[in-house]
């Protein structure tokens, strides 16, 4: 299994990047290779300073080795031996209208002392977090998510977006950190579900990436916009930080594992402000989209 | 001494305020009274786009109730009911020849079920982050944290500088945050030293807060500068955001007791930039800054 998801994330990785460079038709990805002296590493790939993307990252990594107490409870482990691989992408692009995309598929494996599997489970997911609403592209988010899961099992979709919403929150703001989609975790094997079913159902996940968000993309990314526009989505950003740093298990798990820095804030946007008590027009398209985050939606029928 | 420490820090606010005002000669503090629901309240000021600062906030506030159980284990103490009161500012000036500056003073009680003092301390300290190094700036302001230490005791100053060398440090970057100053905690009465001693050491650093930053302020803040000094002013500051929201206690404790939000924050710099895998040239100022931010000083004979 091990070898098989590390064979599907670096396709995987080939095929998005791909796709990135042909729309954004300027900016190519820059790629660092990385070990992690604890053992393992990955594959970072960044694109900066395109015509679409301001920045972004997809990334694929396999690490292993000894998981720090902090991390074996986290995880609800009492072994400390470990494999884990995945692949994160986020995508920062410079157009306010055009939403911030974050993605993440992996896979985990824990070892008794002598070295057998003692557990082993997928995890998961992509969400998406607009500057402005536009309900057609986060019906067409979710449409694509939902009947990707649908191929799989008729809940599915409706227990990942819930814990999606419920993941991707600012607590401290009593917010949603975007508009959601999907998060899995510990998909494990079941009296009805294999391992192989698991990866069937992760890698239609990670399939449905780009169907999910690059006719979105292409319907905002040249949309007119003003200073306006750009300074709210810098402010946006600001929560998409506090996020990542304050609440996000996968940057934790990084920080805590001695990952490669560089890798793992890859995911910060290029540029934020923190205005003091900033608060939108009522009324406006930014009070619209914050009323949304406070109360997450349904977007399907 | 509850009652001392709250009037020390009321008036120190006023004092600090009205100066930072003179200096800046255009944009004056904007105040926000609050209350906590779970108990207490503060008086938030802020400044924004002025002609020296960029942002900064200068807070009082005195909250009391339950400690959650997260909080009391960092504290050590098994008892929940609390009482804390406390002076915060940061200011960014928006010259980047100009450092931003941080400092807090602060005062705990716990009790027991009847409301009796179980334990009380201070806390707090100053600290400096340059964005390019100016040694007689450093100099200075160390040594304005080391004569108000001195009129108390001879050792203070080392032990208070190391401890703010270890506390402001980004364990993930293996840097500090900036060039340090001075961090102290759990001052607590001793068999030589009484609260009111403690008290009056606080305060005498307290009162030495604008002679350590001022000067330097009045030195740097009309230094012309370019557009790649800004900008590796903004990116700095992102390490200045992932300080406060991933390490400092300070934050957490604010997060974790539902502090407000917006005066907890106000700390955020008001720009900040992120790029993937920046590096300085090699035998510039900025590598310069960055290899002494590894290395911590002695910056005083």
């Amino acid at each position: 299994m091990k070898e098989q998801f590390q064979a599907y994330i670096h396709q995987l990785q080939d095929t998005i990047c791909k796709k990135l460079e042909a729309i954004d038709g300027k900016a190519v990805f820059q790629e660092d290779l990385w070990d992690r002296p604890e053992g393992g590493g990955g594959r970072t790939r960044v694109i900066e300073n395109g015509n679409v993307f301001e920045k972004g990252g997809v990334n694929i990594s396999a690490v292993h080795g000894k998981l720090p107490e902090v991390m074996q409870q986290n995880f609800g482990v009492s072994h400390s031996d470990f494999f884990a691989c995945g692949l994160s992408l986020v995508l920062h692009p410079i157009n306010p209208f055009a939403p911030t995309v974050h993605a993440n598929w992996r896979y985990f494996e824990m070892y008794d002392d002598s070295g057998n599997i003692v557990t082993q489970w997928f995890g998961g997911g992509q969400d998406l977090t607009p500057y402005y609403l536009f309900d057609a592209d986060a019906i067409h988010f979710h449409q694509v998510c939902k009947d990707a899961c649908d191929r799989h099992n008729d809940g599915f979709y409706k227990t990942f977006k819930k814990r999606c919403d419920a993941y991707f929150y600012n607590a401290h703001r009593n917010e949603g950190r975007g508009i959601g989609g999907l998060f899995f975790d510990y998909l494990k094997e079941t009296e009805t579900l294999t391992m192989q079913d698991r990866f069937d159902f992760v890698a239609e996940i990670g399939d449905s990436f780009l169907d999910s968000y690059v006719p979105i993309l292409e319907r905002r990314k040249n949309q007119e916009y003003s200073e306006e526009n750009k300074n709210w989505q810098e402010i946006r950003r600001g929560r998409y930080v506090e996020f990542n740093l304050v609440h996000d298990k996968g940057t934790l798990f990084g920080l805590k594992t001695n990952g490669r820095i560089e890798s793992i804030l890859m995911s910060l946007p290029p540029k934020v402000q923190w205005h003091y008590n900033h608060v939108p027009d009522e009324g406006s398209e930014e009070e619209r989209l914050v009323k949304v985050l406070q109360n997450p939606k349904e977007w399907l029928k």
